[in-house]
């Protein structure tokens, strides 16, 4: 085959890329920092959000769109916010260009420069909130809960294909109510959503939990999130919610009449996830033949390889196949029947090795006389004859089976790597290998700073319902009453 | 009812902004010339992005997303392409914000210029087709069916809700192909696509044309569009496919290896419709009391208005419209029980007439003793006494003949109101009238400035299988073969 495959072995990282590029996810673009989602990385995404906005309506938001540019005077409004986010922005200062007297092509005309800047939202915070003003005056209007599905843009030195682009599709869920109570169910509600869908649709297990002060959105009072481990041992935060208390109202000045009539201001949430979530798919799952994907999420679910000499052999596979891909497409399996005779088999099969399609079926003409088919799943690689009658009651089945075993595997997988380290020295020994590290930390960002400078390990959550036990921090030697996860990350 | 809205008879224009405003669908921003679309107005939009959707893909085609940023140079590689955007374009120049160090809040760094600015997308053509190069090598990789769905910003002076925005959301299609017979046959089958779309889902009819040299999307050689009429007469575009020859391949160097193992430049098309659709749904249907929605595009369908003292009535209403409900959900249509004790009927009954909600069923404990419900359809306000037991069913039915009605209603308004002009004081005295004017012209683009100089009309297009009869241009007197559709126009 032509299309090589780095061993995820020698080389993680170009495996990783090796992946996008060849399994036709995605594309470098001549824009620094931004990629192409080529359709069939697309195809994935349109399924992910399809999913998540189903499971964003069952509980009760509706989508709208906010403005693309955020007048740079909103940014600095709410004071920890512009800190977290200024420094990594896309900014519009002209809206004009015009051909060069001087005949250097066209140029920027300095005569159309804004009388404000505009910043490309790297989130939408504050373009929402200033709405929200208006749109919320009595205990009557709340909650308001909405979403956007949007583009956004950051300004990141270091991109890698999915995990950190400058600009990446996403969704942000932001969220008004009126009591604190209220928003943090809906910051929590949110999150199991979050692990919901990565754990039924992505086949990833992921650990919720709270990040530390050092480690939240800029703006919030608390920070939730999902994280995952990857193959190589290394965390990947799959989602965040926020409990962002009054900061927003207070910054844009949204108050409402309380039940007994008196001034309130509102409470906040927002939460997040992004294309970023191709890449943990990718991660957590793919091996050194290629994509490796969840059936839930896998844009072609079925592929129907036929072995056959000449046009005629090729109609009878056809024909007898084509009442089997109707059954299957009315339960909603997408399959695919590839007649293409300038490829051979052996390079189709690993054509669809090599993007993941869950289930291959391949048939010739002796397998018609026999009344089989040979089946082969992605993720174990597995061969097997099946009765050709019932070969579509099989396939639904089997893309069932293969949903759950790849969660199985990749949670059998993070269990074995998740360690306890007890003193400084097992956890310097440990972080060098695969895994997350389960230690004791005292509680303070300098701790916190000093050992992800020591060791590049930062904590990635406090687990919910976290086991309180009294313990010593791992590198200062301070009481803690639990554990926390410590993990290089993406 | 709190909600006024001015009579389309005393100010259109601003009967248009009032439906916008107070039927929920979208509302101003603080950026200049973007609006916030609001979850009403989103809620249409889905409906038609999803229909949409699936009629790009039954015809072959698959989503991808590629950069909102273009370099600047791109633009100036279609000479005729940067005539046409470089004026009204989205500059970004800097990469990042800092805190002044006089203490003025937060300011660009000037340190962080970019080398070269980059444009927010007007439209993508250059930025895809400069990774079509990278695509494209042989005639095996043809032809290319991408649609992206996408948000781009012209920088519009003067703007209007929905149908002239800074910002605005829309889907733009760019295939390539091998030859030019089949890339004008992908023009030709996506306007046909839009046009079925707007008179099946919009029902809106609409007149297939071709534009004229002066009207062409820029680095287009053919402009194909569908133009529909709005209640006040004028036109509205309502969305153009364009054949684009090998331009954009030859700025872009794209060539391909024939079957017959020879470079070609290929061959390329771009198609859209946007977010102004929205615009021409509201001014083509609504009345004075507010929206009228087609079923298919509606957000709610059919609402349910109780009427009820106390709690036990309203609990033996609604367990008597739950079957119901959920008979009507099953059959895919969106029902809402209203059971607010705050507002009272009438003021309900106003509310969702303003936000032009198809089907209102209003039932109270009498009606449940008689075994009737009273049905009022929005579209010509017509209430009738229905049987509670067959309701379902005929609601159904009801939906169906809102649909078709409200596409007759428009096309015979519009067939009333296209008349033939054939001297040119006809014309001046028609052009005062609202509708659409039939009427010979001699094919320059002088006459066509010229009477668009003199009567704000201009030539919406020259319709497909036009008759060709001989006459004389309506302004010059010179030759003609076919009249064109003149009209002033959104």
């Amino acid at each position: 085959m032509a299309k090589e495959i780095t061993s995820k072995k020698v080389d993680y990282s170009q495996w990783y890329n090796d992946l996008v590029l060849k399994g036709g996810l995605a594309d470098y673009s001549s824009v620094r920092g931004c990629m192409v989602i080529k359709p069939y990385g697309y195809g994935i995404w349109e399924k992910m959000r399809d999913a998540l906005d189903a499971k964003f309506k069952e509980t009760g938001h509706v989508n709208a769109y906010f403005p693309l540019f955020i007048p740079k005077s909103f940014l600095s409004k709410e004071a920890a916010h512009v800190e977290g986010f200024a420094k990594e922005c896309a900014v519009v200062t002209h809206y004009r260009l015009m051909n060069d007297p001087n005949g250097g092509g066209v140029i920027v005309d300095p005569d159309a420069k804004l009388e404000e800047e505009l910043i490309v939202r790297p989130t939408s915070e504050t373009i929402i909130w200033n709405s929200y003003k208006n749109w919320i005056q009595s205990y009557r209007d709340l909650p308001l809960l909405i979403n956007q599905w949007a583009n956004v843009v950051r300004w990141e030195m270091r991109t890698r294909l999915f995990l950190r682009t400058a600009e990446f599709l996403w969704q942000e869920g932001h969220t008004a109510h009126s009591t604190s109570q209220e928003a943090i169910e809906e910051t929590e509600r949110m999150l199991d959503v979050y692990a919901n869908f990565a754990e039924e649709f992505m086949a990833l297990p992921v650990i919720r939990g709270k990040k530390t002060a050092n480690e939240r959105f800029a703006g919030a009072l608390e920070t939730y999130c999902i994280e995952a481990m990857m193959q190589d041992g290394q965390a990947l935060q799959a989602g965040t919610s926020h409990f962002l208390g009054q900061n927003f109202a207070k910054a844009f000045d949204v108050q409402f009449l309380n039940k007994e009539g008196k001034l309130e201001y509102v409470w906040a949430t927002s939460w997040g996830v992004s294309t970023r979530l191709i890449g943990a798919l990718i991660m957590a799952h793919s091996d050194d033949d290629g994509l490796i994907l969840p059936p839930k999420l896998a844009p072609l679910q079925v592929v129907i390889v036929p072995i056959f000499k000449g046009e005629e052999q090729l109609n009878l596979i056809f024909e007898k196949m084509k009442p089997i891909m109707d059954s299957l497409k009315k339960s909603g399996i997408t399959v695919k029947f590839d007649s293409d005779d300038q490829k051979r088999p052996g390079f189709k099969f690993a054509e669809y090795e090599m993007t993941g399609v869950p289930i291959r079926l391949a048939i010739g003409s002796r397998d018609i006389e026999n009344g089989t088919i040979e089946v082969a799943r992605r993720d174990t690689k597995e061969k097997s004859s099946q009765a050709l009658e019932t070969i579509d009651q099989h396939v639904i089945e089997l893309l069932e089976e293969i949903q759950k075993n790849m969660y199985q595997k990749a949670l059998l997988f993070r269990d074995q790597h998740i360690r306890n380290a007890n003193t400084w020295e097992e956890f310097l020994k440990m972080i060098e290998q695969p895994g997350f590290i389960d230690a004791h930390w005292d509680g303070t960002p300098e701790t916190e700073e000093k050992i992800k400078e020591l060791t590049k390990a930062t904590i990635r959550c406090i687990p919910l319902n976290n086991p309180q036990e009294n313990g010593a921090c791992i590198y200062s030697g301070k009481p803690s009453k639990e554990r926390v996860i410590f993990a290089r990350a993406y």
